[in-house]
């Protein structure tokens, strides 16, 4: 355990599977720590570690310092701060949330006297402390400027600007996009579920061809800023959509379902069917809004 | 115009978009080239580079060296080979086809004498004669490895198989896997559509994110390879689905429709229900075989 004498106090609420490695990451780098956690047995080994254990989240969050929050979801937070003095604190929520969460949380913070950052964790607990993964944060410039030594601690820090909300949205915007490239992967394995393809094969192919595919993410965002969805298109939509009867088609013959790639195609096709047949597939973003 | 008198010949029916790159290619790599297309005028400017005009399919296909189909679909290779005689030669189909219609066409074209090497091209026509994109070869070794020189003059090769329908098949598994992460970008433009967030500063995340997030490809595949879902589980999916409370919120939130995202976060849902919470996501590949 490296010791730092000007490493400022930490207080961390939560010590769940994320919170001990914060914890843990906190105490490494030498940070005076004070922890809380609902069930107490959870800090004991922190404790061992050089951790002080507050009896209550209000005793906690009356130590010294930074206190930072990384509880199960926003009621939780809401519960554990119930009782506490807010009053010239520095409160830094670490809890996944949503951005209208994010946002009225701050807002109940402000209104009692702490300043208010709020983050959105892209790492798991075993890439805490290492250079892998980072966090978004959003909402107080000044709360974040003076403690960024200690919030860099865990994980590389990307700051999105003043609006609480930001660190969610973006949080949200990347797990979404994930899941999309993930449900298209999931397709793609069950459509060779049955040949004479070794999984670890595809996956090589896979993974070069969505790096590479990645890349026109950068065109999809030039198009949407210019507003113009025709600029340098290499496949238009008409092109696509014909080509969308093969996907299915190989669905069915391969005996899969077509659930997890239907809804882009659809969205497709009620684009081009708008007459817009000349453009990229950027315009199916336009189909979302309610 | 590069000369080159080792260069084999090489017939090319279809001259669309790819087709014409194709042709480009060869020229300008000194192959002999003979071209036809049912509309004739297509071919007046690639006669003028050198190329010599068929008037009918079997026309071009009754010349010298290697035959190379690339048409719109699989009816349009039916007509058009209809009247050929096809003993002795050797025919490459670049047509996007399912793996039965290519597996089809291949035994349909075996009966008659020819050998049959199918392709799935994985580039657009601006990329054909760059170092960019790549075609999957799968069906008869011996024709690809004859004619290996002539086909890797438009794009790098890829062959994967004596089984015709193997191209298809990783063709139609890498466009899927694509779209499914279109789908996941989509959604995230869309969550930040009415937001003080630029398109272009959010890409660059996009891109760092997905492209970090796609080597967990190798992942998946190592579980099916095993059949173990648990293995090296980072984020279990009873994990997962809590989670995604938050990304259907904040559609919800952001005013729009999550049906992009909701098919996979269903199936995890349906996995989660079968008593799955300590897997990876690879279970949802199981429950989508009908
Ligand atoms: N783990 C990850 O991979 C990951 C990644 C990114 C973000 N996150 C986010 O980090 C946060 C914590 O995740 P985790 O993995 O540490 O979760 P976890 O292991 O399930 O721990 C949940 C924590 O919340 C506490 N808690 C739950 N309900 C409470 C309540 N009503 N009052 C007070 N405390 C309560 C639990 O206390 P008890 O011990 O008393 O139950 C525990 O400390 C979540 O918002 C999660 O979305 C996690
Ligand atoms: N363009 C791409 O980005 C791309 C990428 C990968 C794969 N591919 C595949 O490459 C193939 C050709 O694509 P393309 O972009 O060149 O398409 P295209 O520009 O639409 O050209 C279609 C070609 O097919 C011919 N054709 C259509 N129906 C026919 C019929 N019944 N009989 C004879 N010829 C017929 C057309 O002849 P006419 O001139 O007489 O109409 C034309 O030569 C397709 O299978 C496509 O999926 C294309």
């Amino acid at each position: 355990m490296a010791m730092n004498n000007t490493a400022e106090p930490v207080t961390l609420l939560g010590l769940g599977a994320m919170g001990t490695a914060l914890a843990r990451a906190w105490l490494a780098a030498g940070h005076p720590l004070t922890v809380w956690n609902r069930t107490t047995s959870r800090a004991e080994s922190l404790a061992a570690e050089g951790a002080t254990v507050a009896a209550t989240a209000a005793e906690a969050i009356a130590a010294k310092g930074l206190t930072v929050i990384c509880l199960l979801d926003d009621a939780s937070v809401r519960d554990a701060l119930s009782e506490a003095d807010l009053q010239g604190k520095d409160l830094v929520n670490l809890t996944t949330s949503s951005p209208a969460q994010a946002r009225a949380l701050a807002e109940w913070a402000q209104a009692r006297g702490a300043r208010f950052l709020d983050g959105g964790i892209m790492a798991v607990p075993p890439m805490i402390g290492t250079p892998h993964g980072y966090v978004f944060y959003s909402g107080s410039r000044e709360l974040f400027d003076t403690h960024r030594a200690a919030l860099a601690v865990p994980a590389d820090t990307v700051y999105v600007g003043e609006d609480p909300g930001f660190a969610a949205l973006h949080d949200v915007a990347l797990l979404s996009a994930m899941y999309g490239m993930f449900a298209g992967v999931a397709h793609a394995f069950a459509l060779i579920r049955k040949e004479d393809i070794r999984p670890t094969d595809l996956a090589g192919r896979l993974v070069d061809w969505l790096t590479a595919m990645a890349s026109s993410v950068h065109q999809t965002a030039a198009q949407l800023d210019s507003g113009d969805y025709t600029e340098g298109v290499a496949s238009n939509l008409a092109m696509q959509v014909a080509g969308s009867q093969t996907l299915l088609r190989t669905a069915e013959e391969q005996g899969i379902s077509p659930e997890l790639i239907t809804p882009y195609l659809d969205l497709m096709e009620r684009r081009l069917a708008g007459g817009h047949g000349n453009e990229d597939t950027t315009g199916v973003i336009d189909l979302l809004a309610r």
